[in-house]
Formats: C-alpha cells, sequence, structure tokens
C-alpha cells in the first residue's frame, strides 16, 4: 500500500510499503479512507531527527475495519470507525480513569510512546493502518455523518476541548486563547460551547483573525492592540477567567499566566518543546494560579463531541483549507510547514 | 406611593401606601423603575388566603438607590441597582457560602421569609422599597444596559440558570425541560448556554413551543409525540442526562425521573405545593438518581449572568410580552393569571 | 456442588446443584472460598414471594478462579479474585463511565437485573459459581490480605462509601449516618475517612451504638437523647452538613432531610421498598436540599478501599460477629433474620 | 507598647512603639494574647534588605478586640479573635469567591501587599495591632479552646490544608509530601484527614521524621532511601497520586512532579524565590498534570479547622517546640534560623 513514510526531517516520501496486518490477538486492521497532517506532525518535519527512520506518518485518520483479532470483542470486519491518535487497551486501571494516553498495555516505554505515526506505530497517512488494542481505541461513526464531518475527532478536536476543559472554562466567564491555528480553533469552539461570554482569539495572522471574529470570538492581534488593557476593559481589571496556549511558545505561557486574574486557570495544549522558567513567588503563588496540560485521550471526547456535531452545535469542517490524495501528501506538508496560501488544515484521501 | 398590595386571593388593589424610609442602619431605600409580575406571585393570587393582609406584592424590580443607613458599606444615593429576591445578609457563614436564601440574619422565622413581597417585607411592585441588609440584597447596574436587559436578574434569569445547574447540564448532554413558561425559557437559554447537544423543551402550549424552536429548542407537545420515544431516539436508548422541571406538579417530577438515565440528575425549579411521591427502589435508587431543588440566590449568578447578557449572548428580553403602567397592575395579574393574549411576561413601569 | 436455593420467602436449603460451568465466552467459573449474608437477602428471605424459584442465594463473595472464557482478557485460572455484586461488562458506555450498575450488556430487564443471588444470576452462597462478564466483574486480590479483609468489598463496603460520596462528605463535615448495622457502619466508617468533623452515629441497639462509639462516632439513641438537639448544639443550630440513611426506612429518609441545614445533602443507601413522600416546597426547595441514592458499584471503590485497608487505615473486618459452614447457611439466616445473639454479620465458609 | 520590629536582615529588635489605633471606619485594634514565629519570617531575616525598615514583624496572632470602627458590623470590643495574615475587605468580588487574598480593596499594589507584618500592614510580633476591614479578617474564637489549640489558624494550619486542596488528595491516595516543618506537618496531617491511605514525609531531618512517623506518615529519609521505589512499591509501580512542596525549592518542585503518576496533582505551598524550570513536553503535559499553588486564605477554612480541632482529630499544638515572651522574641528568631534545639515552631507570649 501507499504510505507517507518518514526519512528523515524534511524528507518525507510517498512509498509503497507492505499492507498492515494482524499481530496480536487484540488488533484491528483498517482501510483508511480520510487522514490528515497535524501540527506536531510538523514538529518532525523540520525538527531534530528521530533515531529511527522508515515509519509511516499521520494520527489523525479514519475508516472502516478490515480485521479484527481474536480478541477484540467491541468491532467487527465492516464497521466504519474513528481511531485515537492516543492508542489504549480500555481495562487497565489508567484507561478505566480515562486516561488511556497512560495505558499501561500501549506505553511499553513511557509517556508518548502509545502515538500512532512514530518509530513504535506506524501511523494513518497511508492507505491501512494496524490498530493495537482495539477495543480501547476504536469508536464506532454513527450513521449520517461525513468523513469530514468526524476526522479531527481523532486528534486536535478533542485537544482543542481539552484545553478548554483543563482551563475549566465555564458560564459567563472571559477566555483567552492563544493562537488560530487549529487547535486553537476548537480550544475557541469549545470555550464558547461552554457558556464563555467572551474569547479573546490572539493572533498574528489577520486572515485566521477573520476566521475567529467570524466563529464568535474577540480576535486580537497583539501587534496592534494591547491584550493587557483588552481583558482589563472586559473585566473591570480583574484579568481573564481562564487562558489556553494553543501555539507551543514558553512567552505564550508566561503571556497565559499574566493574563488571567488570581484565582485564575491556565492550560497548555500547544506542544512546548523549549523549557518553561516560571516564578512562583509572582506568579503561580503569587495569583493561586492552577497550571494544566495533558496528552489528549479522544477516546474521552467521543459521545460529547458527536452530539454537539449532530446536532449542528459544533462544525469542525470548517478548519478544512486543503484536500488532496494521499499520494500528493508531500506537497501537503511543504505548504502546511510554509504557512502558504493561508493554509490552515490539510486532509488527504487515500 | 403608589403599590399593588394584597387583600387577599384575588383582590389585588392599586392603593396608596407611606413610601418606605430607613429603619434599620442596614437598610436602603430604591426608587423603583421596572418590576414585573412572577409565576411564583400567581400562588398568592389565586391560592389559599395569607394570615395577613396589606403589604406590596412583587419581588422582581429594580431602580435607584435614594437613602442608605449608616452600615452600607458598598452603596450611596443616586446609584442603579438590581434588587435580589431573595434578602441577605451578605456577611453570615451562608452567605459567604453562597446561600443568602439561609442568611441567618434574613431568615429570622426560617425559609422562605426572606422573599420580599410578603407579610414580613413589603414588595416591588410600588413606587419604592425599603431593601434590608442592602449590602448583600443589591447589585450595581453596570453601565450600557437597559432596564429590560437586567430586570429579570432578580429572580427568574437565576432561577432558570440554576436549574440548569442543579441539572449539572453539561457539554453534549441531552437536557429535558418540562415548561416554555419564563422559568422554562430561561432555564432552556442556561442549558443552551451550558453546551446541552439538545434541549428538549415540553409544552402543550404550541406557541410557546414556537418560541423554544426558535431559541435552539426541540420543542415536544406531549400530547402529540411521545417524549420518551423522541429521548430514545437522541440518545441510543439510554436516557436523556438530564431534565428540569419548571412547572410545579409532582407528575412532571415524576416525569422528569422517568426520562433521565441511570446516573441522570433531575432538578425541580418549578413551585411545587403538593406532596411528591417517590419510588426509591425502581426510581432514585435503582437508577442512581441526584435530586436537587432550591430558593434562587440570584446574588450566585449575577457575574455571570451579566457578562453574558453584554457579550450579547443571552437575551432575557425575549419574554416580555406585555408591559403596562403600574397603576394597571390589576389588568396585569388577570391577563397572566388567565393565560389571556398569549401573556409569557407582564412588565410594569411605575 | 452445595449451594443455599431459595425456594420462598422463609424456605432457603442447602441443596446439592450441578456445578456451574463457562456459558458465553466472557465467563469464568470461580471456586468460593468466603461468602455473607446481607441485609438485601433478608428481603427475599421474608418478603413477597419471587416469581421463580430454584436459584442460589448471595451476592458477596470471593474465591479462586477455575476456568475462563474464550474472551476473557484479564484473568487466568488460579487467580484469587473479588467479585463484584453488580455484574458489568466493562466495555459499554455505562461501565466507562463506572456505572457497572447500569451496563448495557449485563442489564437485560433494567435495573437491578445485573445482581448475583436472583432469578437470573445464580448467587454465590455456594461452592462456586458461574461470573458472566468476568473482565468487567472481577479484580485480583493482592497478596498479603486475607479473605476476611477484603470479602466485603464485594458489596457493603462499598455501599457505605458510596453512601458517603453520594452525601458529598467533607472535611470538617458534621454527619448523621442514620443505622449502625453493616451498612451504616461502613458509611461511618467511611465518612470519618473522608474527614468529618463528627459522625453521629443513630440507631436504637444500645449494643451496636457502643460499637459506633469505639469506631468515634458521637453515639445517639433517639428514644432517649433528641437528634435535632445535639446536631444543633454541634452546629450553632445551623443542622447536620449531610446524612446518610442506611436502614430503608421512609420516616428515616425524612429524618435525613430534616436533619441537615440548608444546602445539605441526604444519600439513601438503605433498601427503601416502600414509597416515600417528600414536601419540595417545604423541605427540597425550601432548604436547597441534594437527594442521592444509588445502587453501588463495588468497581469503582476497589483501588481506593483495597489502599485504605493495606494501609491499616479501614479495617472492614470489625463487623463480623459469626462465622459458620456454608452447610449451615440457613442457621445463619435464621440468626441474622431474628437479630438473635447481637448479630451484624454473618460469614459462611464452603 | 512592645514590638519586634525589622531594621533590617538579622536586625530585628524589640523596640517600644506608639500603641495601635482606629484610623479608618473598618479597622479593629487587637490586643494581641499569642503570637509566633513563621518560616516566611525568616526569609525577611536572612534574605535581601527590604526597602523600608520600622514596622513590626508577624503574621500569626490572635487576641481580643479593644476598639473596632463606625463600619465594623461583626465584632465588638471584647471578643477573641483570630486573625488572618491575609487581610480582606469581605464584600468585593474576590472576597465573595474565597479570594480574601486578591482583595480589591486590601491588596493596593498587587498580590501580597494585604498581608500583615510588611512594610504597608504593621504585624502582630507585638502587644497589639490594628487590623484593617475587621469584618473580612477576623474570626470569634469559640469558647472552651485555648490560645495554642487555635493559634495557627491563622496562616500555617491553613496553608498546609491549602497544601492538601491544592493537590486534590482524595480517599485512598498516595500522597507524598516534601518538608515536614510546620507547613509540611499540617499538610500531612490534612492528606490524613482527607483520606490518604498512605502519606510518605520527606526530610533530611531524622528527628522531624520521627514524629511524621508518630502521626501516621510514611518517613523518608532520602539520604537513605529511594523515594521513587518506596513510591513504586505503594503503587504498583504507577506514581504518587499527589505531592505537596512545603519547604519552597525548585528542586523540589521537580521532584514532586517527578513523583507523581500520569494525571497527578502538585501544589507547592513552600514559598519559591527562585525561578523554577519546567519541561511541558516531558513532565507537565506528558504527564497530564495539574500544578498549583497559591497565598493562603485562612477565612476559607476556619469552620473545616474549628470544627476538627473541637473534635479532637487535629491537634494542631504538637509543632511547638519553644514558648517565650515577646520580649525574648529576637532569641526566638535566632533559634530558628539556625534550627537550633530541635525547633520547629516558636510561640511568643506578649
Amino acid at each position: 500500500m501507499k504510505a507517507i513514510i518518514y526519512h528523515g526531517p524534511h524528507d518525507f516520501r510517498v512509498d509503497d510499503v507492505p499492507d498492515p496486518k494482524i499481530q496480536a490477538p487484540t488488533d484491528a486492521v483498517v482501510r483508511i479512507e480520510r487522514t490528515a497532517i497535524c501540527g506536531s506532525d510538523l514538529h518532525m518535519y523540520h525538527g531534530e531527527p528521530m533515531p529511527v527512520t522508515g515509519f509511516a506518518m499521520g494520527h489523525e485518520f479514519l475508516g472502516t475495519i478490515e480485521d479484527v483479532g481474536a480478541d477484540v470483542r467491541r468491532f467487527q470486519p465492516g464497521q466504519r470507525v474513528l481511531v485515537a491518535c492516543t492508542i489504549g487497551c480500555g481495562i487497565c486501571s489508567f484507561c478505566q480513569d480515562h486516561l488511556w494516553s497512560a495505558c499501561s498495555e500501549a506505553t511499553p516505554f513511557g509517556p508518548l510512546t502509545n502515538i500512532f505515526g512514530s518509530p513504535l506505530n506506524a501511523g494513518g497517512q497511508a492507505e491501512g493502518a494496524r490498530v493495537p488494542f482495539a477495543d480501547g481505541t476504536l469508536f464506532p461513526i454513527p450513521e449520517g455523518l461525513d468523513d469530514e464531518d468526524v476526522l479531527f475527532l481523532t486528534d486536535i478536536l478533542p485537544t482543542g476541548t481539552m484545553g478548554a476543559d483543563l482551563a475549566e472554562v465555564g458560564p459567563g466567564d472571559v477566555a483567552v486563547v492563544f493562537g488560530c491555528g487549529p487547535v486553537g480553533t476548537f480550544a475557541q469552539q469549545a470555550a464558547l460551547v461552554r457558556g464563555a461570554a467572551c474569547v479573546v482569539a490572539v493572533d498574528l495572522d489577520d486572515g485566521r483573525l477573520a476566521k475567529a471574529t467570524a466563529r464568535g470570538c474577540l480576535a486580537l492581534n497583539p501587534e496592534r492592540d494591547s491584550l493587557e488593557e483588552v481583558v482589563a476593559g472586559l473585566t473591570e481589571g480583574r484579568g481573564a477567567d481562564c487562558a489556553i496556549e494553543a501555539v507551543g511558545k514558553p512567552a505564550l505561557v508566561q503571556a497565559a499566566i499574566d493574563v488571567v486574574r488570581p484565582g485564575g486557570r491556565v492550560s497548555v495544549i500547544g506542544v512546548v518543546s523549549d523549557d518553561v522558567t516560571l516564578s512562583f513567588l509572582q506568579d503561580i503563588t503569587g495569583k493561586n494560579i492552577t497550571l494544566r496540560s495533558g496528552i489528549v485521550n479522544p477516546q474521552h471526547y467521543w459521545s460529547e463531541l458527536l452530539a454537539l456535531i449532530r446536532s449542528g452545535r459544533l462544525d469542525p469542517k470548517e478548519i478544512i483549507t486543503h484536500r488532496m490524495p494521499l499520494t500528493d501528501g508531500v506537497r501537503g506538508y511543504e505548504i502546511f510547514d510554509a504557512h502558504e496560501d493561508d493554509v490552515l488544515k490539510v486532509v488527504l484521501e487515500p
């Protein structure tokens, strides 16, 4: 089958690779019908070389089950399914506590080793994929929903939603979201769904800010306007109730801490590769702040988000700017990496 | 001054009564600019005679402070203020825990004795009112908001919102609201604000149901459609996540219990005067249900609801169907009591 | 094998019955090493006749796995295991939300049809039992713990603990527990573990009250002392923070509602077979009360309770007053039903 | 009157200073009956010079009201009262949300400017003190409690308790507390009150560790034993559920993050003056961690802690190692600063 294979930074290729097969009795094999390129794939595209090459990229995908192992109880061939980016066995104590990301079975080498599109788990920018622990990792797609309605349930829609939950966005809140990329967009939507009175969307890209305005946010370009002043005006000087960092920069983690009021909550859903230096006395302690981050657990959000999509209260499709065949996926990476053409999200069709 | 005075069931009159005066150092006197008739006023209009007559009716009102007692710290004459229907001292342990309704100071004879428009506390369907414990009972109206934007913050908008909170409405929920009257309307709005995927609005009045549809609910007339079937269809047969009774009938409390799934939450914000007989074994125990009710604490909801009104996410004015001078208030009661003229809410101008 | 078989009210017999066998691929067969008689078994002992006879009684038992079906993933023969009284598949949406009691798979005829010791599920007062949905219903017993250390984890220790959770017992609370039987005892322990400043234990049996005093409660016999006065003295007249009904009588549900303060929480873990008539206006609404009940989900509490038992902070064994061979179980029922001999809990050894 | 006056680092003196007087109508004047030296006083004792000198030290004190201003509603002269270290007006929106530490009125220059014993607010290591915003800052001491029973309610007992709350210690948890000083001791007590199955108390001082063992903790000296191994043994390798840093060192903040399991909670109640550098990708994000710190709000904890002290479940006195007259207070500082004589807490009597 065809797959986008990692050969090193800036060296991704569409290769022919062997078809996936059942290897363990809890596996399923999925024929992939839609997949996407994620911002975190770009970290591998332009980052430090990985110790291993030759694996398929991608952790946002859905499709139809072709085969299941003997111990798979919930699924049969022919079912159309979502695939969580975070593989989980479904029955260990972490999975039972809705922390599939820390699954005792699926994270043999610690955190982050149960993500698709990595040396350990061939990814889904491909025509097919082996899905370990199918019972804990798949979810049936309800009838009446198109691929693009639900594709982002596999990672970034739950990630944005988790951002709102970790920041405890609630009714009447003033919430600041740093970043209007795909994840920031979904964090903004989730904050609105949770009843935020005002979501301040911060970005430097005016095209993205215009979209944030259209979805009901107060868009703010910090090169033009003072975030501090705008938030002070909204809150009688108190500060925002919560803030969500959806970019991945230490300076924005600090900005999120600065913008919230005493007792405020800050969540970080951007991938922050660099160390972050914090003042407890002045900031975290002095302002009684709650700071959270985390790996997403899409499984936790599926029933909530499917209900919202079916009732029309959420429309994840809004972020798709580019659609192309899987075989053009290398071009998709180039466009996304270069921020060409107002790209927000590239979807690939195998 | 003029006031609507209780002389007995079906005998309310606009009388001339003495102007209110400061009686305790924690009092304020408010010149009333807008007031309304509440469904709970109707309980006194057509219910059992009260032991005392001659007091002013009404617990939904706002206006401008004319005078304050020596111990009032937060307010001065000239300020435009909301008046909570539930009087609270603001500093006892109950008030500090956001249960002004149980204030140790303001409830000398137990629950419900700190409500305006009762033998103990002259009400606000009048040109002015004495407000006991002003610091715990008033709130300044922010600039830029009209009387009708905020009038219902004094009781029924917080009541409807409390209904959603007591039922723990959350993102993605299917929530059933029994009743599309003023309180039911606000419960529906609050459930939508909290991210309910679907709010099923139940009523027998098709005019009210049409308005529920317009505000984003799934309207259901149980004389035509089966609530059980509709909810089963929305929830793969599980049952609703939560239900809110906003009418005040024992049969609807039972219906709310019946419609929720195992683990569901039921809140009762209708005034249920009759006893309610429940099966624990089959219902409350058998389905692991949480059941809550309560007297509203408007003070708890003011900052949340003002933020939502200012940002345009809530518009409480939508329920006003009738506006008339205070001096026509007796006619207002007749219209409201008789359900004439598609009445939903009567607002009075002193 | 031997088992205590239901032949009708007051007609339980130790019969020879066929050995249990795997019937579905998710089954396990357990050789039972310790079991007990539960207060809810007595409801069948002296209650209305069941429509069906001939099944084994008992839903509190543990033992060693003898056989497992092909789809059982977590367990193998030879493992020593706890058996939850509430059978759950472990993977449906209810089980994933920790409501095994409402399992979509294991409750074919609605609530309460997934309990052992019933026409649908042969019970554990026997030498062995078939355990449906083993992966969702069993838990491995950690080394170093005796049978009697953990036997009550199968039902009544989690039930008492759930009582404290449903009443939201927290640090510094004054909590009232109605009933000092086995479930009441564990509710008292759980309230103390959760930091209650004072647990008022109410019973008419002075022997049971003496034990409550020994475990750190304030014991109260309402025939001698006024609960209302004692609680008023403890709370400066406010009322208890929460109350737990652990007997199963409508009058005590009402007493629990009466004893709590405004904003109080009431849980009902006694089996209340009779209807309960409540005043909302005066009680539930007037006092802003939360009322909860539920079927226990032992699975939810296993890790918490095992940790507390292992560290010595909980000792469930304290309630055992009688130990006898399974073959004397009919005598055990007589003793328990007649409250003979200060009986609190009868444990049977197959 | 006599007071311990700040003249600079290592230069504290017992001076004669003017008696305190009412300056604002919301003030009270308290004659001090017991006070203590806090670990955070030591930061001023051996830290950077303050920009201002000449003020009285101390923020842990209680006494009897001598005078009140015209607007004080809750207190009269003659009442015995606790004084919160954190001054709050009691009626602003922050105070109403139980964040007196961020009081809009009492923090004219931002966080931490409403603490006693600072250039802005003369402290309580003195014979008397002016208490701003008495209604929000004082609490009546119930009869039957000695000064030493309740003295630490003014700061460090609530601080330790807050540490347990910010770390969300719950029943059955394995909680690690770094530090067995006064605040660590109270954090350990609070974790036990909240039902922790095991509190691992970490310190290098074997005398302090012996006391931790006596209060029910598992004492661990990291120079002798591996914290990681001990916790792994307690948790089947998962990691602690939560950790509390009660020392104030960046390396221990990191150690707390390292010791918790995925999904764990970390609170920091030590005063961390130095910056802390964190890895999000590996730690906060990779392990889905919640990190919290804060200024204490003693007011929030008074009713809970008084109830626990009165019922005998907490005994704060256990930490007192030294008692001396206020006039010997300079010697008290020397002892405390030098860790002489197994000092844990020095109490001063004016």
